[in-house]
């Protein structure tokens, strides 16, 4: 902290062409520094599927913004509670939301490359793969291409990290946002948030806001500043099929009593077409990419060439004639898949049931319901007979081809007007902040619990992605960029200061 | 055993035609007695693949032997040792050899409906399904109806226990084998046996017999004494195919990065009809049911409805025009599939990898290695580059559709002619015994490595199977019928008592 005196003078002195010098090196020092702080939040396992690890983190996140000033509310929900914080700045100034999510997906450890997936882990990239660094290393010179590796890092405690680090700084120089605060804070988005629809209905005054800035998701692989206009929605997919009642030797029964997972490939298999075009009829109705949004999207530098070398393909599914166009229709994805066992502990069986994971990502002229069931009447066309449920013995000895399906539409997608007033304001700050405007993505490509904010209040919603593209959220080995961290401070310092 | 003195008296009077009646009571009584020995061979876990588990298995099995006067050679071969265990009698006999494995698959003992699938439990079917009753319940009557549950309990542990007994109830009546008798006991069955074709060809001499024996596999579903004159072969494969390199986020990626889930289903899906029948061209090759194995195959009752009740299904493959007949035609049977995670575990995911463990039950008449050429060539047919390993960046990088195809050939089909004089005299003896015609199956669905010692020794091989059908061989909740149980060791009885 040795420089926040003359900082601080500084600051008294700056307007906004200058402040971000000043900003960005109190953001460094003290953003090192706020990584103790960081490892610490990262070290609470948050898989939402399991409440009490939830519960730690709420009261974690509820001191620390108490501390804050922050007045907190928890809004009971059918699931687990929101959190909504306030900072009150004046009354007549305007309230601008921010939406994190403080839960992670579920780890699979012996997959993570560290002994735990919440401990967090330094490493830096080498020729040939990451390397652990040590936690002392941070006080190093040129620590920015640095990880942090742990789950969550990026997806989405670090923009919560971030903020809290910003909002030291702004206390530190006695500095006070320039409009209210409202964090809306979710612990179960990794499950959907099943609670966030009936809460904006239910809890409409404590959720209002003038505009909603979600931090959440990778920044444009160009690590330029970018704002997201949109976010496709989610509905998630069951489909099971079924062999013997059990498991059956194969030798035995192998070509006599018919195998779920043969089934099962059938219907996955002629859901698209070799190039990843779903071929179920309408799934891509109502999509027009017109020539303003077409500007729009070649706007947009292109990353192609950059996730086929990071993902290692040779080709791409050919929904769009590239990735930013892809985007914009939904997706109809196999997200996991099993029968039987596989590797070491493969059985030689006939296996007694197959399933399949899927999930669509909706796009704001996605009617869900109509494309999931335009996804049944698919497999209806197959000759299958659709269920809800397990079937009984009765179904079983009457049909020769079940599925059970179950899907669950967890939210609509959202989009802001890219030329709205809000994300001109976003787009100045960002400019002046960086020396170059930022990237306008018209709609990304995850999903966030945000369209009832924006249908039911009629709040304009913006992303501002701070992580790295990179940073394999959902999956093993899961990392933040340290210098995507210290980069999201220094943005939050620009929005936190700027009047709306 | 308060029995023991008359029957023993009994025994003495007896000639062939009463025998069956003595050694029925004597069998039970003893039979029953000798659960509890079972029941400590059971508990020794036996996963082929845990060396240490195997090894506990041979010292026990080499004791019990020993006590029964027989000579023990542990045959070395590149993986677990091949046990050979003589009992000679007079030189001059024949030399009968008896197979069995005592390995076991591996267990997942979340599926099993008990703590320990190594410690045996007696349950018993009621309408609501398995009941677990105490061990004290085998002191009851009508018993016949339990079943012993735990991992190789019928797969294939059973019928070494009742040999082992057979074999005390001749000694207690100071009786010996009509013919010298040779053990040939396998501690890897389940992987496939390795060692065993090398063997056959390095330890000729410790291998060769007048006739092989095979104690493994089910009894025909009408409960009826059962031979068997052939067993289909096992060839194994496993196919992998690739997204990218690793997991990647599904709203980001969904409909962009293609989907090796859906690469895999486009594969397996195309390999077979709706019927279950195999697409690939010279698959069934060679193959031809004329009117003298129609008949062979017409005289064993029908199954059918059996197994379609018993696995609750409503139709099945349309290979043969019935059960019997399917199981002349090599299979091709989907045995695991995964990809990504399922349940609670799933993902919002593109996974990285799918994969597919796939098993070819061999016939006499398919040639192992053009059927798995085929396999090859047609996938190569969709587009696909295969590879034998796991492709590097610059093979991800120059092919779009790639497959990591492994295979291996275990053994092949052997098949005893079914009008064989050794068929007759074992036909005979069962009959005598249990005053019926044993059912004759020319070619059962299962494998096991016997193929090596009909082609390279020349030894006629026929299966004597004893355990009930329905017995969840390879699955969870594997399990015995005690009536199978004594009913076995009054087979051993009557086969080991008549001269060849």
């Amino acid at each position: 902290m040795k420089y926040l005196h003359w900082t601080f003078c500084l600051f008294l002195l700056s307007l906004s062409v200058h402040s971000q010098r000043v900003f960005e090196e109190q953001a460094r020092e003290v953003g090192i520094e706020s990584l103790t702080r960081f490892k610490t939040f990262l070290a609470l396992a948050n898989d939402a599927s399991k409440g009490d690890e939830i519960q730690d983190n709420i009261s974690w996140v509820k001191e620390q913004l108490q501390d804050q000033g922050f007045e907190i509310k928890l809004l009971e929900t059918s699931s687990l509670p929101l959190m909504i914080a306030n900072l009150s700045i004046k009354e007549k100034l305007p309230t601008i939301a921010l939406y994190m999510h403080l839960d992670g997906q579920a780890v699979d450890r012996s997959k993570w490359n560290q002994d735990d997936p919440y401990q967090a882990v330094i490493k830096q990239e080498t020729a040939s793969g990451f390397e652990t660094l040590s936690w002392e290393a941070l006080k190093g010179e040129n620590i920015d291409e640095f990880r942090i590796f742990a789950r969550s890092s990026s997806d989405d405690k670090g923009p919560f990290a971030m903020l809290l680090t910003a909002l030291d700084i702004l206390k530190s120089k006695k500095k006070r946002p320039a409009f209210n605060l409202k964090l809306i804070l979710d612990f179960e988005e990794e499950q959907s948030s099943p609670g966030l629809p009936e809460s904006v209905k239910t809890h409409k005054e404590d959720l209002l806001a003038d505009l909603l800035l979600i931090f959440d998701g990778p920044m444009h692989v160009s690590k330029q500043p970018t704002l997201v206009f949109g976010n496709r929605g989610i509905a998630t997919l069951t489909l099971t099929t079924y062999g013997p009642i059990t498991a059956q030797h194969s030798g035995h029964y192998g070509n006599y009593v018919p195998n779920p997972a043969l089934a099962l490939t059938k219907i996955l298999a002629s859901m698209k077409d070799d190039q990843g075009r779903v071929l179920i009829p309408d799934f891509y109705k109502g999509i027009e990419i017109d020539l303003a949004t077409k500007k729009v999207l070649e706007a947009v530098p292109s990353e192609d060439a950059s996730i086929m070398a990071r993902t290692q393909i040779a080709t791409t599914d050919q929904v769009g004639t590239n990735y930013q166009e892809s985007i914009q229709y939904p997706s109809l994805n196999i997200r996991g898949m099993r029968s039987g066992w596989v590797g070491k502990e493969a059985r030689t069986i006939v296996p007694a049931t197959a399933t399949a994971e899927m999930d669509i990502r909706l796009v704001v002229e996605s009617d869900p319901e109509a494309l999931l069931a335009g996804v049944k009447t698919h497999i209806e066309s197959l000759g299958f007979a659709l269920l809800d449920h397990v079937p009984s013995k009765e179904e079983r000895l009457s049909n020769s081809k079940l599925v059970t399906l179950t899907s669950k539409i967890a939210y609509p997608a959202f989009r802001t007007d890219t030329q709205a007033k809000e994300g001109k304001w976003l787009t100045k700050i960002l400019k002046e902040y960086y020396g170059t405007s930022p990237v306008i993505i018209r709609t990304s490509g995850g999903s966030v619990p945000i369209s009832p904010f924006v249908s039911e209040l009629g709040v304009p919603a913006i992303g501002v992605p701070t992580v790295n593209l990179d940073n394999n959220q959902h999956s093993p080995n899961e990392n933040l960029r340290i210098g995507n961290y210290l980069m999201g401070i220094e943005t939050y310092l620009a929005i936190l200061t700027t009047k709306f």
